[in-house]
């Protein structure tokens, strides 16, 4: 490793925006793409994001600022992914820099919707990236707690211990506590599942269950995606560590939650797709269900939570009659 | 068993009174002490709880109301006790009716605080009452939610599996689902663990640590508490169930805990003294720290966070410095 690793961050929303904020306390440069040219552009004039956490100064002598995917990938040894997962591969269809011997991190929280991968499978499948060079920064974290400097644990997951060190390194902070784990498969899926359970308590609040009922969602919750991380990547793992509870709680019990926002306004009796056109967007956990579903065809582990997320999602059933039946089959 | 069995229930709080709600719905008839005459008077002529989730409506003539403690004794063969447990020892000196051959369910979150025992010891060690007649009923379950009928699951627990699922039945109801469980040490020691925990959560909020860290401190907490119930009596259980990791994340996520109340003045800058009288009442958790903190001198459990509130709740320690340093024992 160099002394000060070259960084590049991909994406200008505020997940991404957090982490350029934790990149620069620890580097005096790193390079940050973004879409969107009126924000670099007001980011160069103003310091700060216009679209999101728009409270965070930043040092932008440390910036390189570009709408060029291709130049940022040139510059950077550790690549940080964090746009959503259905823009990822048309961000990368854009790349003529090779990403051979980059190490590439996720801060993306969900499915590759055009391959049903989670985003480390995805860069190592479809890009040949081994799995030493691939990582996942996960949670639990909200991006605008960060922006307030509220203490915040992050696990950084690599193959490789001494690349998640370095990444842990250069997130790590007065407000950011990180731990490295090898669990880069577990992490990743237990990111992407968690917006499924969100989903799930969004509905059961819309649905106008209580807290009571909530808990004991979580609480299944929890069992459940253990039992299907095991399936796909059995390894010695405490599910009930922040990578994986926590980020499931802080996501379940979050009202800012986009998913559980999504899952409420289904259990309010609003269609998939307009709730999707009142949010304006398409929550992670959507994706989500499909996929989980479909890969839990070949796994056969037991997860009604997702199965009644799916069937209501993608299966055009009641969510109130799918939900009665659910909460015989939890405990 | 006879067809139906005669209940008592103790205490005319919230929690008593949900009880007496649900046995209403299942039996023809039970008794029901409670000390405040006037309550009587008033449920018998208004059919509801002046003081206690008054929008729940008795049928009282299925109601044995008594300020009588020996007659509701005398009549019952199942005592559900559902008292402060700071109140529990001179509610049992006014006994002149034997407990012999009673079966003792306790509803009670807390710990005695002359003897330092959980309630299902207390009656074993103090009173010679058999383990197998001796069970716990718990949530995660707000008393609340219990009266506006929202879905709630109640785990039964009992050395006795017989007497758990008679319990269980005479429980039961559209909106309660209840599960037995022969684990009565385990779901007990969570029960009143669990208020330990919604005292930190409280102390964190009140110093300003956001929902990040919130999500940190239970993924912590949970294993915190299967250490400590391992040490207390070790069998097969899984944490994850509703009645350990439901009834911590109902009590630690709410804004309604007695408890998380507490300890959000203590956080705030209240003295300990000073958020008691500001609450007119001590919080079970309270006195689980004390005990909790003792017992585990001899066990010797790895458990930060108890040790955390409990040298905050009666050693004096700044919460703010107390914190600090907690937050890096976490991860």
């Amino acid at each position: 490793m160099t002394e000060n690793p070259k960084f590049a961050v991909i994406g200008g929303g505020s997940w991404a925006t957090a982490i350029a904020k934790m990149l620069g306390e620890n580097l005096p440069e790193f390079f940050w793409y973004m879409r969107n040219e009126n924000a670099i552009e007001h980011i160069k004039n103003h310091r700060h994001n216009p679209n999101y956490l728009s409270s965070v100064e930043f040092d932008i002598k440390k910036l390189h600022l570009t709408s060029d995917i291709n130049e940022a990938v040139a510059y950077a040894d550790y690549i940080i992914f964090a746009i959503p997962s259905a823009f990822l591969s048309s961000e990368l269809e854009k790349l003529t820099e090779s990403l051979k011997d980059k190490i590439i991190f996720s801060a993306i929280k969900g499915i590759v919707p055009e391959t049903s991968l989670i985003v480390g499978e995805h860069f190592n499948k479809i890009y040949d990236i081994p799995f030493e060079n691939i990582g996942v920064i996960t949670g639990p974290c909200h991006a605008e707690e960060v922006a307030l400097e509220r203490l915040s644990y992050l696990t950084i997951a690599c193959g490789d211990d001494e690349k998640a060190k370095i990444v842990a390194r250069c997130l790590s902070g007065n407000y950011i506590k990180t731990k490295i784990s090898d669990d880069i498969i577990g992490t990743e899926y237990a990111a992407m599942l968690k917006n499924i359970y969100a989903i799930a308590a969004g509905i059961a609040h819309g649905l106008g269950y209580g807290d009571n009922f909530q808990s004991v969602l979580m609480s299944n919750g929890i069992r459940e995606m253990k039992k299907f991380i095991r399936k796909v990547h059995k390894m010695k793992r405490n599910i009930n560590d922040s990578a994986y509870l926590g980020d499931l709680l802080v996501t379940g019990y979050s009202v800012f939650s986009r998913n559980r926002m999504f899952g409420n306004m289904i259990g309010k009796g609003y269609t998939v797709k307009s709730a999707q056109m009142e949010m304006s967007m398409v929550a992670e956990g959507y994706y989500a269900a499909k996929s989980a579903y479909n890969l839990n065809l070949g796994y056969g582990a037991k997860t009604p939570i997702i199965d009644a997320v799916y069937s209501i999602l993608y299966e055009g059933k009641s969510a109130k009659k799918v939900f009665e039946k659910l909460t015989d089959k939890l405990d």
